[in-house]
Order: C-alpha cells, then sequence, then structure tokens
C-alpha cells in the first residue's frame, strides 16, 4: 500500500473523527483569505487549509525534482494539474510527511502554522482550475432509462448506441461555479403542451443533477487518442457536481442538437479535488457491462470508486436538511477511463484543468435517484418534506446541499460539499 | 459615415485591387514570426502585417486613454477584447491614420516599415484569441430544411422550435485551430445499417460545414442576460468556420444529448477577426421571421452581413481549387444579436474571446449548401471534380478552402481563407 494512505496515519492537526479531510485525503483547492490578499493553492486538512503558495516560497518542496519553482504561484492549479501522476506523489508524500503528527519540521514549530495554516471558516474556498472545456456524460444507465421511460416510454427506454459508447454532450465552462455561489433561477423559452405558442418565463422546473467530476491533469496531442489503459493517467482527481437544469426549457430546445441553455447557467462543484491517489483504496468494480464494449473501451481493472452520495434538500422553512436522495457513484456504467478514451478516440484534445462529469448518478432503487425530475417522477409523485410542503421541482430560496465520502476503516475519505441555493428570478 | 470606412482612403502599403485586406479592413490577429520570436497581436494590411506589441512599445497608441498599456502584450487578443467598442473604435482610428497614404509619421519614414510591418508572408497566422468557450448555432434555415429532410423525411423535416429558437449547441474549444493546420482522419464509432454490431473505424463519412463565426468582446455578468439591443456591443468580429463533421459518427451517436465525437476532433478558422467597425457598411437585412419571435428575440434594423462565400476544393490530382460552393452569409435566418440574445436569456456568461458559430450556411439553391452532405445528397448525388473522380465526401488529401468578403465599390473587405487539408487516418 502507498503509505500516505495508511489508514494509522495520524496529522498533528485535530481531525474530528467523522471529518472529510484526514491525512489520508489531502484535496488540493484554490482559495482566497477572506481578510484579503490574492487567491491562490491550498490543500484541506480538516478544518484548516494549508496555504501552498505560502509553502512553496518557504522552499517547503526543496528536493522535490518534479516540482519546478512556481508551481503554485498562480490562482489555479493548472500548472501542477500539468505536470503528471509522479510530480503529484512527490507533492503527495512530502506533504503527508509534513503534516504528519511527531514530524519535526512543522509539527512543533508555531511559526509553521502561524505562516502557513488558515482556518477553513476564514478563507473562501474558489474554482480550483481554469476549467478550459467541460463535459458532461449520461453515463448512469439507471438515470438514462428512467428519464427515457418518462419521455419515451418502456418500450424506447435507452437508446440503442447506450450501451455501445458513454453518450455525453459538451456543457458550458464559463457558469461552472464553486459550492456556495447562489444560482439565480433562469427565465427561458418553454411550450407548454397546452400552449399555441412558446413562452418566455422563469423556468418552472429547476432541477438538480447529483453528479461527480473528474479533472485533467496532462493532456493529448490533437489527433492522438489517449489510450483506455493509459487514461487514468490523465486524470487528477474527483469533485461532486451539480449539474443545474430547467426540465421545461431542456425538453422544448433539445431536438436534435441536445441542451443548450436549459444547462448553461450553471453547474457547481465541491472545491477540494480529491486525487486518484487518495481514492485508490476504494477503486471497486462497476456493474457488469454487457454487451461487451468495444476493444478501444475494454479497461483491465477496477474502473469505479465506492464514493457514498447523499442530496439534501433546505427550504426557507427548514430549520435543517434533508436527505431526499442517497446513493453511490459505483452505479455509473462507464468508467472514467471509460469515458477519456472515448471522449478522445476522434483525436479530440483535452487540456489541463478541463472538467468532466459523469451524468445524473441514479442507483437501482427510488431513494437513490439523482434528480428531482426522477424522484417526484415527473412531478407525478411529490416529495414531501419535514417541515411541511412538497416538492416536484426546486423552489426559491431552497439549498442543495450533495455531500460524498468514501468510508474507511476509522476515517473517511471525503468530498465535502458542493451546494447552492435558488434565488428568484430576475424581473 | 465612419471615416475609417471611406471607400476613397489609399494606404502607403501598396494594396492590390482584389485584395481581401485594404485600409478599410484592418482585421486583427495573432501571429508568430517564422523566423522565430514570440507570438504577439497584429492588423492585416495588404500583404502585410503590423505588429501592434512592437507599435505600443514604440509609443503608437500614445494618447489612446481608451488603450490600457499592455492591451498587446499578450501572445492573445483577449485584453484588446474585453474593453469594447470605444476602445477598439479608438484603436481603428489610429491605426487608420496611421497607415494612410501621405502620412509623415509612418509613409516616409524608413524605420517605422523596417521595425514594424512584416510580410504576411514570413509570419505564422495564430488563433486570435484564447477561446473560452465555443458554441456552434444551426441558424441556416435551408440547411437545418435540407438535413431534416434526408434523415426524418420531408413532412418532419424542420423541428417545431427551430423558428422560435436559434438552435445550438455546446461545441469543443480545445480543437478550435487557425486556417493551414492539417485535419487527421478521425476514427470513430459508427452502426452502418446493415451492421449487427457497431465498428471502430476511420469515418468513411467527413465533411466540412461552411460557417461564419464571431468572437466575444466584453462578458456579461452571470445571472444577467444581454439583451438583444445591447448584443452587437459584445460582438468584436468575424471569422470564417469550418465545423469538420464525421457524419457517420454523428448519426449513431448523437442522440439524445446531440453530436459529441463527431464534432470535436477540429474546427478550423480564419485567422484574421474582421471588426463589424469594419463590416458596418456591408450590413443588410436577413430573412423574413415568421412567426414574429418573441420580444427577447426582436431586433430593431439590419441584423445580417453581405458576406460572399465560397467553398474550395481541391484534390490530390487537381491542379487547381475548384468552387463547389457559393453562398453569402445573409441567409442565415437568425442575426448574431439573436443568438446571443437567446444564448445568455437563462444569465449564461459569455467572456472576452468566446468563439460562436453559425452553423452550416446552405442557400436557397443547390449550388449555394454549405456541406457534401447536401450537395451530394447524403451520398446520391456525387459531385464530379474537374480532374476526374467524384466526391460524396472527403477523401485523404483533399484540401477545403473558405473564402469570404463583401464586395465594396472597387474595394473588398475580406476574410481571407479558411483552410485544411485532411490526412489519412491513425493506424
Amino acid at each position: 500500500m502507498d503509505p500516505t494512505n495508511d489508514p494509522g496515519l495520524k496529522s498533528f492537526v485535530d481531525v474530528s473523527p467523522g471529518s472529510h479531510f484526514p491525512i489520508q485525503n489531502l484535496p488540493y483547492g484554490v482559495f482566497r483569505p477572506r481578510e484579503g490578499g490574492p487567491a491562490r493553492p491550498g490543500v484541506r486538512i480538516g478544518d484548516l487549509v494549508l496555504d501552498l503558495r505560502a509553502l512553496e516560497e518557504t522552499g517547503g518542496f526543496e528536493g522535490c525534482a518534479r516540482l519546478p519553482r512556481g508551481t503554485f504561484a498562480a490562482p489555479d492549479l493548472n500548472a501542477f494539474l500539468a505536470l503528471g501522476r509522479p510530480a503529484w506523489r512527490e507533492a503527495r508524500e512530502t506533504l503527508s510527511r509534513l503534516l504528519r503528527a511527531g514530524e519535526p519540521r512543522s509539527a512543533s514549530d508555531g511559526s509553521f502554522r502561524e505562516r502557513l495554516l488558515r482556518k477553513a471558516a476564514d478563507v473562501e474556498a474558489l474554482l480550483p482550475a481554469r476549467i478550459g472545456d467541460y463535459t458532461d456524460f449520461y453515463s448512469s444507465k439507471e438515470h438514462a432509462t428512467n428519464v427515457g421511460i418518462m419521455f419515451r416510454g418502456k418500450d424506447n427506454a435507452l437508446m440503442p448506441n447506450w450501451v455501445h459508447l458513454p453518450v455525453a454532450y459538451h456543457g458550458r465552462a464559463s457558469s461552472v461555479v464553486p459550492s456556495g455561489t447562489p444560482v439565480r433561477r433562469p427565465r427561458g423559452q418553454i411550450k407548454p403542451d397546452d400552449a399555441e405558442a412558446p413562452l418566455l418565463v422563469p423556468t418552472r422546473q429547476l432541477d438538480f443533477e447529483l453528479e461527480m467530476g473528474f479533472l485533467i491533469g496532462p493532456g493529448n496531442e490533437l489527433g492522438r487518442p489517449i489510450p483506455v489503459a493509459e487514461a487514468r493517467d490523465h486524470v487528477f482527481g474527483l469533485v461532486l457536481v451539480n449539474d443545474w437544469s430547467a426540465r421545461d426549457v431542456q425538453r422544448w430546445e433539445y431536438q436534435p442538437l441536445g441542451p443548450f441553455t436549459s444547462k448553461n447557467f450553471a453547474t457547481t462543484i465541491s472545491p477540494w479535488v480529491v486525487t486518484l491517489d487518495a481514492l485508490e483504496p476504494f477503486r471497486c468494480a462497476g456493474p457488469p457491462q454487457d454487451p461487451e464494449p468495444l476493444p478501444y473501451l475494454r479497461e483491465a481493472g477496477d474502473g469505479a470508486h465506492d464514493v457514498r452520495l447523499e442530496v439534501r434538500l433546505k427550504s426557507r422553512e427548514m430549520d435543517a436538511p434533508v436527505a431526499i436522495s442517497k446513493s453511490n457513484s459505483r452505479y455509473l456504467y462507464w468508467s472514467i477511463a471509460q469515458q477519456l478514451a472515448h471522449h478522445t478516440i476522434t483525436g479530440c484534445n483535452v487540456r489541463a484543468g478541463d472538467l468532466m462529469a459523469s451524468g445524473t448518478i441514479s442507483g437501482p432503487d427510488e431513494g437513490s435517484r439523482g434528480s428531482l425530475l426522477e424522484l417526484a417522477w415527473r412531478g407525478t409523485r411529490p416529495l414531501s418534506l419535514p417541515g411541511g410542503g412538497t416538492r416536484t421541482f426546486l423552489e426559491d430560496g431552497d439549498t442543495v446541499e450533495i455531500s460524498g465520502w468514501c468510508e474507511g476503516n476509522g476515517y473517511r475519505i471525503g468530498f465535502g460539499e458542493c451546494r447552492g441555493t435558488v434565488l428568484p428570478a430576475l424581473d
């Protein structure tokens, strides 16, 4: 086992037992101190954030041959992402050692804590990278089937291509926002079944989508596909994703070129990127694939991750959020390696910082569905909320919170949360 | 009339009568000297390129209050694009004056020519901007109808939404390349009608798409739509676009989320961005819109541009390219202002440097169709080439060249060309 994943490791930083961020995790992000100052990369540990720019400036990465000076100087992780796994491992080993209990260079050094560690509550977590392109897959068979049944009937639920390739569409990178950013209810063009002509109205069917996404590390040259066996070397880590959707807008606009304005107004991601290295102990098999995919999509070894997922909703009237969906990323039919191999099979180039999301993750049972569209079955089975009231789609003031974690033996590798509150539409 | 558009203006630079780049044009781009040195912004005039970084460094923009120092220091136009029209006009007036015949500061100054002007043949024209997001519309009614007839029959040719909103999809920004970049024939997943299962093969239906695109200037805040009346202020200028497509891949993959790998392997653009200011004398009305669009899409004044377009094909066997399509951007049903207003109606933010393309432009007659799919009517009416041979789709070694220009009185405002040669698929 990679010693940085040792369940016995302890940090000199106090990490509460249920924390998502023990020393085995060490997720990367970008933050800005609330007191002011430039944005910079950091690593989350417990309730603290380690300032990577300051650490680099004080020589903390000296001896790391694969980390050129200035790797953490920019207000994004793109330079670090582009370096690839050997450099990522070097950084991870360095940080794991530095944060370990009893480590003489830092644990007992008051000025280390003073200069380099900040309370997470005192910083604003931003987007971890400049996202060049954002792609959204459609890799949950249960989700695709549910949506297919609702819109095309049981007999044509799954399109014939679905089991042969990871269906996807290009999304909008400019409107990817970090957790906590409010989401304005969009106005859009819809056409109700009983209307003669379309209308421009605030969407009446605002929905969330429970997804996970991955950030690209080193890219490929235009014209050269990434083989499935090498795909994971191009993946830095994973985040939680909420791909907000306006279902009524989507229904009217999506033929024949797919969703456009119904998806381009906001996509929320969790700000701390959990590395594939930290997730390694939680790799597991995805669902069996039948028919067997074409050779360029055949992956040796386990391609999924056992990440428990939860969606919580809190209306204005409620005191606390309530879980409305419990799922797991292992339900995804297509793995991230298969997604990336397919994405690039035509020679499409990917670049450090690109974001690729899974599509809505729905599990096999009703309580594991990843959207209100499915949970309330297109408005026909409203969800009852504990504070009273029901939901078919999101209402103004609703907060949606996605959380995710791997359950280790005595510790969790967590993603924190991916949260957004719905603001009323503009007049 | 804006004096920079005066047809009587002459430059001290020799500009041949048929040139696309007289002093009335002054299109912006980014170039790298073939002899070496960093990429930098420039302006094209006749067969020369004016080095904007060098001009700025030598004080050429002194007195231009709206152009902060360093506007042209980066290897892209993004900073300039973000400044907006008042700054663009200031730069245009300065450049027009500087390049005018008889202008004492430059015309007779040998060292000005020496230091600031280079032969276009001695530079490599690159992408004009860092393109954050790329969107492709579907705004030619004739094209949408032709494709609809081929794939769904005459009765359902145009989807009901098409006349109510500018249909579009998000494209892939990473694979946008400048004119001259070879295009590798992609391998992709297809499923022939008579095949039991899909295959991975080099595409058998590689096609071009004749399009025009625009580059975004100042962006909007997330959550705040751009009103149609203000949309043109967010548009810097136009380029020619070839959105290469693998039709067989597209047909198999596109349902239900739209084209993905069939379009993500290459999009070629012309490198010199022709500004809306230079195109102002060539504004014209687009086709009448019936039904009348919703108020957020109603544009006062002329929204189209009279740009003559030509697609030329040259096979390996041919000595010279031959025109296979002649069209005009005025045939587009939806205007750029309508496209941008619709794109942002949900609050989607756009950013300086974003690229938005029109979708394939097909005109009313057979010779004005903008793709081989339509010109050879899905392979049923092969095109005869002058050197012998026929085409239904592109073959290895074929060069596709799109050209476009506005025909003024005694001069042309041109776009140069958008060219690419098909390389054989990798093994």
